[in-house]
């Protein structure tokens, strides 16, 4: 498995707004220590408020790898970008890209690269092997978030899970499945994009054996409810093979994202049958928190409906960005 | 979506044994009427009992595709073929390959198909590009077959159901979702060869909005209990929504299929962990029926076994193979 070096420069390009930059914000939230700066180009409508500087002075300043961290329509890269890849692998720079159209299929950047020796990243595309999935147990503990719908705060449940297990001490790595979430981590695999037959193989890969106390906190994708994405969900079950599991929540969904004719089921559907799947490879799966993505909710409803869910579930209910994860951590 | 032309010269290369041909075997089994003949090379030990014929003698009797419908080591395509499948386009043939590696990328086959504008499927790997899956509600009926493990005659379920159906003079079309049952049915996608994020997109192309009294019968692939290929199943119960479910089970299985470490599920916990995976995009969902395998059992047992089955789940048993699937059809 590969690792993106770091520290980064965030390339934000002419972002069009603060949103169009979410996967360079992703990074900076989670991995301040990781980033040297921000580099954005002419009416640049986003900003992480933190240094502007350009390829030679950030590399100065110690950046190896140039991140592109924002989101394009189409996820096309634009022609005009293409000088400043060269420049930045001229530099020194690795490259890595978010975006859903591959650095390596622009030819003259692709061998500037391949001639000085520089690594690019697509990170949306996975360009490893993987074997088919075992199943067989392996050592070390996993903590996988499985949400009633996608983009319900799985990624973030998962990092600020990490966050508050290694504030205590305790031996944990976040392994992502998606293309933000390997960007902050500088590794990992966009599971969506593997072929069908090797999906629980890849996810085997990146949570493999490891000591008896250390945990893999595992990005989760798609739900399990999601007829378009069901099939990566379960692949993430079946290859995570999660001891601990974690239920995500947005409450005020009225039906699931990009599906208006799908309902959203409750958190007792999601975790009934999240249970029987994880069972069928960890006998010993359970449920130890929920999260819920209270954004959008009335502010004074929110502390009762978390306490109405613990009552319900028996299981410590937060929202992981406004609270913080602690009453699910003590369960671990 | 492409349609193989029909009919089929049959090519059984050196076959090492009658095992080795069971892709031309299911072919001439299932579609006899789409074959002319069989070719086969010195040394082949297997034999379909049908005519032995040359490419010229073939394609005069009507022959229009060659199809390469045996197993090679490794799924490779010997050298020595390169010649003979260069003679077929040459006179007509469109050329079908159900082995891994692909002709398209023998470049000498491939630029001269190009050149006289005949077609190659290689149908392990799929060509189409498929959307992201829905959900939507479809018109048309769906079944599906769903097993306790991989290769528990899910497919031979399905052909079986469509030979009944139509017997019955109701209006069924196998849809296939791997190499053989396309090869079979001439057309069909190779589910565990799509990338993740269109798995169960694909399957909604390949069953798509049919008149009321329509049957797809979709060719099931893997099992929500096989850790490897779970994602597969999932996508094609989502994907394919099916109002009727057939319970696949070999009895004499004591684990699942390649892995020694797990455990085959009884029909008990398939029947229910399906239904709720059926009823997330189809509330009319429902099991109509138990196929077994019984070919490993003691022939004076199998009577009673599959009276029990009906006793406990209320649903006709039978062997396809042995049998038939009457009492099935029965039910829809």
């Amino acid at each position: 498995m590969f690792q993106i070096k770091t520290p980064y420069l965030l390339f934000l390009g002419a972002a069009t707004d603060q949103l169009a930059a979410k996967t360079a914000r992703g990074i900076n939230d989670w991995r301040p220590e990781n980033v040297i700066a921000q580099m954005r180009l002419e009416k640049c409508q986003a900003d992480l408020g933190i240094k502007d500087m350009g390829l030679q002075e950030a590399w100065d300043n110690g950046a190896r790898t140039l991140v592109l961290g924002v989101a394009n329509r189409g996820g096309i890269i634009p022609s005009h970008w293409i000088d400043l890849l060269q420049d930045a692998l001229e530099i020194g720079y690795d490259i890595a890209n978010g975006l859903h159209n591959k650095v390596r299929d622009i030819d003259e950047v692709a061998g500037l690269a391949t001639k000085l020796d520089r690594n690019i990243y697509d990170v949306r595309h996975p360009s490893e092997t993987f074997l088919v999935g075992s199943g067989e147990k392996r050592s070390g503990k996993r903590l996988l978030p499985v949400g009633t719908d996608c983009s319900c705060g799985k990624m973030y449940t998962a990092l600020a899970l990490e966050k508050e297990m290694r504030a205590r001490g305790m031996n944990a790595d976040f392994r992502a499945t998606g293309q933000t979430g390997i960007l902050i981590a500088g590794s990992g695999v966009s599971v969506d994009a593997v072929v069908a037959d090797f999906m629980s193989g890849a996810v085997e890969a990146i949570t493999p054996a490891h000591n008896d106390d250390h945990w893999d906190i595992i990005e989760g994708q798609g739900s399990l409810f999601h007829p378009s994405f069901s099939g990566v969900t379960a692949a993430l079950i079946h290859g995570g093979q999660p001891d601990a599991l974690v239920a995500c929540h947005e409450p005020t969904r009225t039906h699931m994202r990009g599906l208006a004719h799908q309902p959203v089921p409750d958190l007792g559907e999601l975790i009934s049958l999240t249970t029987i799947m994880a069972k069928i490879v960890n006998k010993d799966a359970r449920f130890v928190g929920i999260c819920v993505n209270t954004s959008n909710m009335e502010k004074d409803t929110i502390d009762s409906y978390l306490r109405g869910l613990e009552d319900k579930y028996s299981l410590p209910a937060c929202d992981p960005y406004a609270q913080g994860t602690a009453s699910i951590v003590d369960t671990l």
